[in-house]
């Protein structure tokens, strides 16, 4: 499924048996990621990028592939997060299906993709791969890691499970773990993919793609990614044809909000497999901070026996965090990822020294306002990254 | 399709060729109603109940059927619409599967169900055949006109077409038209079922009804009916069995919030048409009060040659309501019908020089709070119908 990789996208390989924290172990995996910017002489300035669920590693046009990345307003020669000073490594998931090792990758022990035997997934493994990439790629230490939406959870996960390599941090539209609304939210959504016939327990094919649970699961994302207040605006009762007309027995669009999901829903099929999707999904769905605390650097804390923590609560955890500084982006329209939940982070980072801003913006375009209100989301970060 | 409606519920025949507000007419059509409590002598205690989507004619408990309504909280002897004073009428809407004609029922033209073929249904043929129902029950003025919901929505159609039948109105949750996030909505709730093959363009029959679309379209639904709020307490993030176990790959469901969900679904399946639902949920993004102005019952307004006015916006239309008193409640955790849309209500009433309240309430349960939060919705409606 190569057609999901952008062009530059490098790789770093996992070491052979990697751990999954949830039981079962990789072999042959790899991790994609891409690079802006030059590491400097005292290789102190990298910046760790970590995405959401859907995203690929071009966060940005650079030398290799000079297309706009899905972060394009953010980063780069003289912009908030400026590659004239930062080396910037972004790093697509583990588990994704574009670049890094995922569902639709080839299990070396079959020659077949995995497809539902892919281990597992946890947020932690996400972290504990990128940590691997960081290092692979020569750096001890970060300056700072950045992570929106679920790599907001994930970048929590690195902090906790490998204390020192990065002591600054940025989280934007992040939790400690999942409420049970964005939890019935992704449910349904794999429960719309889970149903089409086409995903056939996960043994679709290019011919037989499971489009119209895709769409679905699309659309209900778009609901959710942005806000009620944006689209009141955005389209009001705005219609596609003039009323009054027949409608006829299609109930098909007619509102212009129908054309736009539509138009969105269509644009996402086939460029994302719907697998990597559930695993990525159900991740996001188990994540909890308090659980996170088996850090694979050390012997404080760790894992139980059957590899969950749970002795320490989100807070606790977010307290035990060694940083110096952090910047707490929430949008107050969020209501996946709600303004609360990044109050909590900035409290709890609070609470264990970290000199902590917590920055509620008021965007109209809910959890994905970092994707597109570079106005308010420049400047603080820009600022933030300054002074580091 | 007779088990969808409750065994004490009667009927009303509408007249042959009532007109559809978008074309079309019904022969042999019949709306079906309980009523609670007397009429008075004077005929002047008689309050008209308009439901939601999905509600049947049977709001509570009376001699004729005893087991529990809706609503049955609100409704009956020394509750807060007392039936010792007033004479209750509880409409099943018209396109609905409980009572009243609908796409389940058998077109006398062909002898066989309409499913696709049945008119396209407006809110206000809705009000137009509540109105003709209160008529032929024999009262000539109603001394309240209550509706929730989309019976919000209903109400102010009545008002707007019928003027005199009403002076005073209980609007809970409505709002004068769809916006953008709740079109939405309905829109993929409406594309679950069409897309489910068992759906088959409206012929399935009980053999083949279209689960797993009613399931998603009951499960959106469930979302968006309470609030985030309720369920971060209500479930938190519960599991329905202990942490860590394999988990495989189903993709089922492992938190509380999602066996809440299933267990709605289910109870929903096969009590509710997928045809009807259909017609339901897409009049109620078709309407807009600024184009029910067209009254049938007097030479004011009226709509244009192809059916739809458009002359006046929504808060002239509301202006224009013949009400001595009126009272709007709305939910500030409401995501479906939001807060401000029942403000809207309230301030184009004020305009006209209605007696208003607005009562905005804090509750957790969203939009369906007026069936469950009875300590909050009580006492007001209690004092409004008190003081009439």
């Amino acid at each position: 499924m190569t057609e999901y990789i952008p062009p530059a996208t490098r790789f770093v390989d996992l070491p052979d048996g990697f751990a999954m924290k949830r039981g079962g172990s990789l072999y042959g995996a790899r991790i994609g990621y891409e690079t802006f910017g030059q590491p400097n002489a005292a290789r102190d300035n990298a910046v760790l990028l970590l995405t959401g669920l859907s995203p690929d590693a071009h966060a940005a046009a650079h030398p290799d592939d000079t297309t706009p990345g899905w972060w394009e307003a953010m980063l780069g020669p003289g912009k908030p997060i400026d590659t004239d000073r930062w080396h910037v490594i972004c790093v697509n998931p583990l588990g994704s299906c574009k670049g890094s090792t995922g569902p639709a990758s080839v299990d070396p022990g079959t020659g077949e993709p995995y497809r539902l035997t892919f281990p597992d997934l946890s947020i932690e493994d996400i972290a504990d791969a990128a940590a691997w990439t960081v290092r692979a790629l020569g750096f001890d230490e970060l300056a700072c890691v950045i992570g929106a939406s679920m790599g907001g959870m994930s970048a929590l996960a690195l902090l906790a499970r490998h204390p020192g390599l990065a002591r600054h941090h940025i989280n934007i539209s992040g939790a400690v773990h999942s409420l049970p609304f964005s939890i019935a939210v992704r449910s349904l959504q794999r429960e719309a993919i889970r149903s089409d016939p086409r995903w056939n327990r996960g043994r679709y094919d290019e011919e037989s793609y499971p489009r119209q649970g895709m769409a679905v699961a699309r659309k209900l994302g778009m609901m959710t990614y942005r806000s009620a207040r944006e689209w009141d605006v955005r389209f009001g009762r705005a219609r596609l044809r003039p009323e009054p007309h027949r409608q006829g027995p299609a109930f098909g669009p007619e509102f212009e909000v129908e054309s736009y999901l539509e138009r969105h829903a269509q644009r996402f099929l086939r460029r994302f497999d719907p697998n990597s999707y559930l695993y990525l999904s159900r991740c996001i769905d188990w994540f909890d901070l308090a659980g996170a605390c088996g850090k694979p650097d050390s012997d404080a804390g760790g894992p139980g026996p059957a590899g969950e923590a749970v002795a320490v609560d989100a807070e606790a955890a977010l307290a035990r965090l060694d940083l110096a500084r952090a910047l707490v982006i929430g949008v107050q329209t969020d209501i996946l990822f709600p303004l609360h939940q990044q109050r909590q982070i900035a409290e709890g980072l609070y609470a264990g020294g970290t000199d902590v801003q917590f920055l509620p913006l008021d965007c109209d375009e809910g959890h994905d306002a970092f994707l597109v209100d570079t106005d308010r989301f420049g400047p603080p970060v820009a600022k933030f990254l300054w002074a580091l």
